[in-house]
């Protein structure tokens, strides 16, 4: 039943030893373990980006994959340690500090159970409390990876709808405009990442090389207003101009042909950007 | 035949899921897949450096190991994606944009095949034009690695002197005077790294401690001008001294010891940067 | 006897090839090892942060694990190759130049031996001296841990008190004082990681909320003075609030709740920087 797939997510760089400790803390609890990555470099204490790459990968890995992620402002205080499973079969070992909250509003999440951290501790680990990464998170997905301990004996389950979510905003098309928000910047191009999923773009339009009127803002104030058309791809406009195109998620994006649409535009992942999108061919 | 090598290189970088996304969808295909890298920090677009960075490495892996080189400004537009193999038995799956430039260049592609992506696109992934590194390349890479498909059936075979290549320029010696030009950074040391080969370099001199005269210049402007002794390694001279040397690629490398050639001397990869050597003791 | 792990950690950064060729000579070794990484990102030439990254991560690592680290600003010259030995049975090859510092100092070290370069170098690397990272110590260390040489066959033993080390600095006590140092930023935090082990700090007091008066220097200039309270953990301060800990390689620490100490106090970790922890409820 166990692929020995564990793959780590964390905010700390890659600069240390901590990633590699958990590493080794891992293939201590058995070799036979395969380690990969998300990323190691999540801004730091950015639950929202974490939970965000860990939906953006996890569904692209084999069921039976354990994930542990590690963007943990609240280390040793008493927030929860989960492991949560999706309805695919992946395994999610956590802080419950808003890390399931793409999952849990896509409807991934099948079951969640606390960390005991009485028997689920790295031995002799104990007068430190600021490194769970390593002592209770890796530890615990390793040993769920090799099934050194079974997803049940974790510990209690919860509510799959109770873990901790940060608020999510939902796009909408009325008539002509769909209104929706940035959810992320796709590092290291600059394309902005929208909430809007292609299905909901094609009732508003679905011909490559129209166009759209295109309007960000962040706190009511316009930053960019300009007529963008949809492409296939970057490659359908001329080096430098925008466009809006379906992503990889299945998801619109918005970019320029070989630059840096957040950079060129001053768009950077830390506000809340408004977006809307005008079929003004309809008009 | 397989080694179950798979190794990837993209401009990519490590901030996201993408890399995962990749390596999830490989070993989704074949869990006995080990899978490396070169680098995802090829600067965005630049495909020389991808070029470059693909020669550097290439050699010192075991024969069948199949490499997975992504920087693809033309995503989506109707480039060709192949497959090319080596004289020494590697494979790289590529889009054909002159990624393969120093392989040609240098004689050691002997047969490319293009991706017949009617059979070789990872299933359900039809709607999004953007990440052909999951849908196309990862995936057939990962399929050709595991000998789920065999290379004589990637797609219809092209002649190998025609794949998309970048110019080249070569070094010349002229009685005492080498000129060449600079390929590329030796990063994060800020060394140069010349287009001169060792064996051409003994042509105009052979002794440890013997000096030339370097002259660097960028659009015939020269940027620097100076003295420089042909060391063993940097540690021959002073901190801080430059040097010429020998590199590991078996080319002629110019640093200064323990401080960034490139950096001091305000030398970057952008410019077409040319120099000239010259073996001033024979003059 | 083997585990088959080979563990790499250089200045190399992860911009090009260099480390990839590393992999691939120790993968054409043998293909049975798996290869991880402690960090390619140690700052230039800082052989301090060699020694004490691997310091801070070995010992998480099964017995057996080999690690090769190459911080090696004197390649090339005639400073020692050497494999060490722990009394955990962990291996470590190296350039002899101070990368054992801290394992030294905590006599974690059982048995060093000189590399025999005649025997132990990458066949056909003759005439490059730059790169002992792949020609020597890559090598060298894939077939240690492969067994293709047995840890007797590397070549001459040494006396173990006699690798090349840096000068470790001892934390006192002193009545109510604690006089120490700061051995490195714990990156990307902020946090500072002090050379005061927990027990010590224990002698002065331990209880969790007592403020002590913390004073930070560098060249007897005072840089930080603030009464400073011990915490559990960072969650146990307001957020940007400073607090005493102990870090996860069972030492005391010095961190802003959410922030980095070291940025916003201007502190990095090339000075030399001294701190006293005074109880000032003692008084």
């Amino acid at each position: 039943m166990t692929n020995n797939l564990l793959v780590f997510q964390s905010d700390f760089g890659n600069f240390d030893g901590a990633v590699s400790a958990m590493h080794g803390v891992a293939k201590s609890v058995e070799l036979a373990i395969s380690i990969y990555e998300i990323t190691h470099q999540i801004p730091q204490y950015n639950i929202w980006e974490a939970s965000y790459r860990l939906f953006q990968a996890i569904q692209y890995w084999p069921a039976n994959t354990v994930f542990v992620s590690i963007v943990d402002p609240g280390v040793g205080s008493n927030r929860r340690a989960v492991v949560a499973k999706t309805i695919n079969n992946h395994y999610i070992v956590t802080p419950d500090n808003g890390t399931l909250t793409h999952l849990h509003h896509s409807h991934q999440l099948s079951e969640i159970r606390i960390i005991d951290e009485s028997k689920n501790r790295l031995p002799q680990s104990g007068e430190s409390h600021t490194f769970h990464g390593r002592d209770i998170f890796a530890f615990t997905g390793a040993r769920l990876c090799a099934r050194k301990i079974s997803f049940e004996d974790i510990g209690p389950i919860i509510d799959t709808s109770s873990p901790v979510a940060l608020p999510v905003k939902e796009s909408i098309l009325i008539g002509n405009t769909l209104e929706g928000s940035i959810d992320i910047i796709d590092l290291p191009f600059g394309n902005l990442w929208t909430n809007i999923s292609r299905v909901q773009f094609q009732q508003l339009a679905n011909e490559y090389g129209q166009s759209f009127q295109l309007t960000i803002s962040a706190n009511d104030q316009t930053i960019y207003e300009k007529k963008v058309a949809y492409g296939r791809s970057f490659a359908d406009m001329e080096i430098g101009e925008p466009l809006l195109y379906v992503n990889s998620l299945d998801m619109i994006g918005i970019a320029l042909n070989q630059n840096s649409f957040a950079e060129v535009n001053g768009i950077d992942s830390a506000t809340k950007w408004d977006i809307t999108i005008v079929n003004v061919s309809n008009l």
